[in-house]
């Protein structure tokens, strides 16, 4: 059956971010070393990273798709150039209508605004077969925990203290978890949790 | 060759202890969930629970041996009774000097006023060929992995979220750690790391 999962990768420190995102560097400081694991050891990771890139349709928060506040600038489409690596329909949630914005490779950028309830609904219906991934970031991640709409949590935890940053679970609700499996390859360790009711 | 251990029980969310700590309840709310694993299902974790208790010597912070502030209160005696866990020295930082306390079962508790790396190496001499640990809390961790003092953190991460209390790795530096193994049990996941310089 279709599932709802999170799949989040997280300093041992507890970091989802680094500090001091910006445009020219929104995992903040020394995030970049949270995603080592996915681009200098994919092989090792085969298993886990296909299972990410084989959600059948994807939600995420404002800030994951663009730095920008207030009005859209149309001229943003993404912080992952023309292809994006969703290959898929992605739901954004903000406060601000835009048209969809499709790119190369098949993701296309949906903008919903009412709410994390109605993107998840249209995200299943696009998802069909497959799981809906909530993308991030964490604000995003932690409004579906509180509505208890995740069903399966997975952590991605780097060898790495970020020391400050974006903090996971930052005001989430406390979790009935189910520990499932625990892997560890040489730049992370991969946990998977159920949440129970 | 010895090696100089840090074994720490952590909530999903990198908490050590749960708010409200007192002295009717140490770990603070909810901290005595991060330990159900070593209680509950000691068969399925004895390999990681031998290892902690193998260590040759310990060294733990003020707070981890009593709640008392200021003067010793000559009839506190620590917090597990007159048969502590430890089975051999434990080296209390304090400011504040008191005679040895030896209790039954091998645990003999020494109070250290010179700093952490007299109480290093006070713990090295008693464990000889053993390992030394660092047993805690939080705040002695922190200011050992400042000194670059550890050689190998194992965190037991239980499948648990706290929501506040004591965090893991607060003001701690950053740390070159190699992951070396990570294993899962129905309540916890081990995580293994050798601390590099």
């Amino acid at each position: 059956m279709s599932k709802v999962v999170c799949d989040l990768g997280v300093s041992v420190d507890g970091y989802v971010a680094g500090p001091d995102q910006s445009r020219e560097n929104p995992l903040g400081e020394g995030g970049d070393r949270l995603h080592r694991w996915m681009f200098e050891t994919p092989d090792e990771n085969k298993a886990e990273i296909d299972e990410i890139v084989a959600a059948g349709a994807f939600v995420m928060g404002r800030n994951m798709f663009g730095p920008i506040r207030g009005e859209w600038d149309l001229d943003w489409r993404g912080w992952w150039g023309e292809e994006p690596p969703y290959h898929g329909p992605v739901f954004v949630l903000t406060h601000h209508p835009r048209e969809p914005l499709p790119m190369k490779g098949g993701t296309t950028f949906t903008f919903v605004t009412d709410g994390i309830e109605s993107a998840l609904e249209r995200a299943r219906e696009a998802a069909g077969e497959g799981n809906v991934a909530i993308a991030g970031g964490a604000s995003t991640v932690n409004q579906y925990l509180a509505a208890g709409l995740i069903d399966e949590l997975r952590l991605h935890i780097a060898p790495v203290l970020l020391g400050a940053g974006e903090r996971l679970f930052a005001g989430a609700p406390d979790l009935n978890l189910e520990q499932v499996s625990a892997r560890s390859a040489s730049l992370v360790t991969h946990i998977r949790y159920r949440i129970h009711a």
